[in-house]
């Protein structure tokens, strides 16, 4: 790593301290500067049609690798990539945004530059409601401690940063050669945790049916190995929020299922409910996750709900607990491990074998996926039925499954699926994606062809946003129909085929999965009636809670 | 008008009386319920691919029609159109954002609701800072007012405004039947008007090289009327900045050209600086406009600068007059007309007739497009060479040529055509793109094709970022080459052509001028060296802007 001596060398030699290798963006005439040091130095910049792709990709990245980062243009690039940094934010994922911005000598001239909409200020912001930290870099003498102290809030929260270099400060020197400064962390009390990991201990040495419900944060916070260790150690069945799908192998002899209030199977549900003892790591439970946080269904109040935000044990909260603190503290807890007991089976019974000649539809299409998921593929599921319906899937490895199943962003699948081939060249994604979803982001496998990445898109193209038929049906719900398999024709690279049936998508699919060689996209052709149980179990409950909003 | 008995229908009542007879966007469930009343009313719905095109699309609605609106859903709708809100609030274009939001009910319920950031405000928030107006009808008691005061900044400023529906209060009644508030608009102070027109007369009677420099603002004020009138009645010559291109027709006699700082043709600089009287109507002088604001070179300091936010007399400046109030009073200036004097001469002279079979050149093009516009056409022009060598195009009505040519984002006009062609259905858009920009928001043809409207698409593809190419040379600036006039089968309509000759391109433009029953996407081919006289200018002059920054 060089001495850092500038504002720009600082901020690139703390993201490579921060395991980042690929930046993604768009260049501008406000960032042209940053971007030329970034092309001379290790980290590779990664160019995207779009900027809000550049924030999906950057997004996908984090959640592989730790942390991700976009480096884009003042405004008209920055305010483009709002939503995916919010939808980082939501779902914790560490992004770094970097962007230029007018020089402060210029401003000066004139107070009207373009690209500026009320203020030099609007762009930051409007980052701060959707970061933890928004610097800007206007000063050589605390460029390394404001950066710094931004960096150990990403870390602390593992949510999005804004960092802000003004175009003529890039190659300002700083006064010395600055060190990563020693940011305090708020520390862990250790008697308060060890009151806590008391009171847990005395709840699971009564308790018959402990649960573990583990959910995302478990994943961003790199603790899915002391998951496994705790699962194991105590002989806990685990169940995952749909959220949290792939932070255990749904391999593992302990693991029930997702769990999910508007989604989830009856008797995965079911289990969850009937625990006397729930240990829930890492889950905001959300309203995709539980039905109703007040309702007194969750293990009769029996509850330890331990979130990045805050530890809660039954009707109480500690403060001064970190998550990883407290998760590691579990697995020294003096408890014998739990009777085994018999878990809900996962419901991969029922491969229908439909003919091949059979139309296509999702139950087949999802059953026979299941059947030939390979251990370097990782599943990548934009919202609606792309969600939904592969909530049952069973995914093998860690990272095996990304979606933004809290903020249900539509078109981060496309975009996330380059960003995680960037996160790790070992993994081929495996791409599922509504017709809607892939209008919005779909052209972004552009950037897929550019780089030489492969994945299998798979495009369920119902004709409609059906998630919304199901809720409330109109003709706003109607799309435009295109074909989609002839992207491949637009952007110069890949294989488009059109799918009708069930035989066609077994043998293309096969053949895709045996070819790393090229990018596939099945346009697959379903009856817009099809809905997979999870859906329509979700759409159902959602239904519900608007009818009994308009009565109300 | 239906007698507004709800929150919804009076939202809707209030867009009618605007004018607004479309509205762009895409539902989702925390708006779909006022997604069904707009179905249901005499309102068109327009959906779009994408969030952010809805906004373009709304913005240059409101260019030609006076109000815009677009409706999306809570975060990942609204967060996606925050450029595009951003640039109509920078170019004062007066769209209004509509979104739904959680119910407050449900929010008392669970604090975690699926597409919320931070808290339920989060979007408000970022509203708040590109918007001269944030509401949020959560109370029938006080939503007219709140809606009325919001309508009223919008009118007053011609900027955005945001108006959020929490879901279930789309149908809450309102307590009586609620008309229009009557909001006390800032008057105009008579004294003070005639102090100013006092202030200018003067001026005028003693100038003899008066010159009105015309800006958008002209335009967005619904002054254009106004503008003819001053410039006949005292025999002034008029330029117009690049942003306020087509504000006055470019065949009127008065007419000098373009002025910019930036990218003005040498004549046209000088002819302005020149003047000993220049009167800026509408023009806030963006550093695209002039090259330094502090320089003396304009009128030697006897400047009216008259704009929405201010009128200022050489040093000073007036408060308290409205700019309609001041531009419709110096019609009203007894003075003399002006002697008339030479002035430059439009620079269409060298249609070079280039060989049928010469590879096609920007000056090639723009040359010959200049002599087949019809008056029908509505030229829309992106960033990049699509605006800049069409600086010197000629329009010959109002409304003829659209373009973000001060914020300056890319993408803006493939979305702004579909916008444009529901905003007066009898124009025909005729769009000049980059290949960058088309990579962003092309596929928004799609929204053409599904409506029927018959854009021409004019792809400019040389290969890259040029403007940046111009300013600072890196691989960041080169893209990935799409087939771009394979969007055709894509989106399943229109015709693509891919276009490298003089005589090819005369030819399909022709072709595509006699039939408006489908859109035409032209793939140009250029040499990725080709720059257009304006463009070289213009990225050479921000080039030193760049070099001085580092240097100092």
């Amino acid at each position: 790593m060089s001495d850092p001596r500038t504002i720009g060398s600082l901020v690139i030699d703390r993201l490579r301290a921060l395991g980042v290798e690929h930046v993604f963006g768009i260049p501008g005439d406000y960032v042209l500067t940053f971007y030329k040091l970034l092309e001379q130095s290790p980290l590779h910049l990664v160019g995207t049609t779009r900027e809000d792709c550049a924030g999906f990709a950057a997004d996908a990245y984090a959640r592989i690798r730790g942390v991700g980062a976009l480096c884009v243009t003042y405004c008209v690039g920055g305010l483009n990539t709002v939503n995916a940094v919010a939808c980082a934010y939501a779902e914790r994922s560490p992004v770094v945004v970097l962007t230029g911005s007018p020089g402060l000598s210029e401003r000066a001239r004139n107070p009207y530059l373009h690209h500026m909409v009320r203020d030099f200020e609007t762009q930051k912001e409007v980052f701060e409601k959707v970061t933890v930290a928004a610097v800007v870099l206007d000063d050589p003498l605390t460029a390394a401690r404001q950066l710094d102290h931004a960096i150990a809030a990403l870390t602390r929260y593992r949510r999005p940063i804004y960092v802000e270099i003004p175009r003529d400060l890039v190659h300002a020197r700083l006064p010395v050669a600055a060190p990563a400064s020693t940011i305090a962390e708020e520390a862990t009390d250790p008697e308060v945790l060890a009151e806590a990991l008391g009171e847990v201990r005395s709840m699971l040495v009564s308790a018959k049916r402990p649960v573990i419900l583990a959910g995302a944060e478990a994943g961003r916070y790199g603790l899915q190995d002391e998951l496994v260790r705790l699962v194991e150690r105590f002989n806990m069945p685990v169940a995952s929020t749909l959220h949290g799908k792939s932070v255990i192998s749904e391999d593992h002899p302990s693991y029930v299922g997702v769990y999910g209030g508007l989604i989830g199977r009856e008797e995965v549900l079911q289990f969850v409910h009937d625990s006397d003892c729930l240990l829930i790591l890492g889950s905001i439970l959300s309203d995709v996750d539980v039905l109703d946080p007040q309702r007194p269904e969750l293990a009769s109040g029996q509850v330890i709900h331990a979130t990045a935000d805050r530890i809660a044990i039954k009707h109480h909260r500690y403060d001064g607990i970190e998550f990883e603190a407290f998760v590691k503290g579990l697995l020294h807890l003096q408890i014998a491990p739990f009777a085994s007991r018999t878990l809900p089976k996962p419901e991969r019974a029922a491969y229908l074998r439909p003919e091949p000649a059979d139309p296509i539809t999702l139950q087949g299409l999802f059953s026979h996926l299941d059947t030939v998921l390979e251990d370097t593929t990782i599943v990548i599921a934009d919202v609606g039925e792309s969600l939904f319906a592969s909530a049952d899937l069973r995914v093998r490895r860690r990272f095996e499954f990304l979606s933004p199943a809290y903020y249900t962003s539509m078109g981060f699948a496309v975009p996330a699926a380059v960003g995680a081939g960037f996160a790790d060249r070992r993994l081929r994604p495996l791409v599922l994606v509504g017709d809607g979803a892939f209008q919005m982001t779909g052209t972004e496998l552009a950037t897929a062809v550019r780089y030489g990445q492969t994945p299998i898109v798979l495009i369920l193209n119902n004709r409609g946003y059906s998630t919304e038929r199901e809720i409330l049906e109109g003709t706003f719900n109607d799309i435009h129909e295109w074909r989609y398999e002839r992207v491949c024709e637009l952007i110069g690279g890949g294989t488009g085929w059109c799918i009708r049936t069930h035989g066609e998508f077994v043998e293309s699919l096969d053949r895709a999965l045996r070819d790393p060689s090229t990018l596939y996209v099945f346009n697959i052709l379903l009856d817009p009636t099809d809905r997979s149980a999870g859906m329509k179990r979700l759409a159902g409950r959602l239904a519900e809670r608007l009818t009994a909003q308009r009565e109300s």
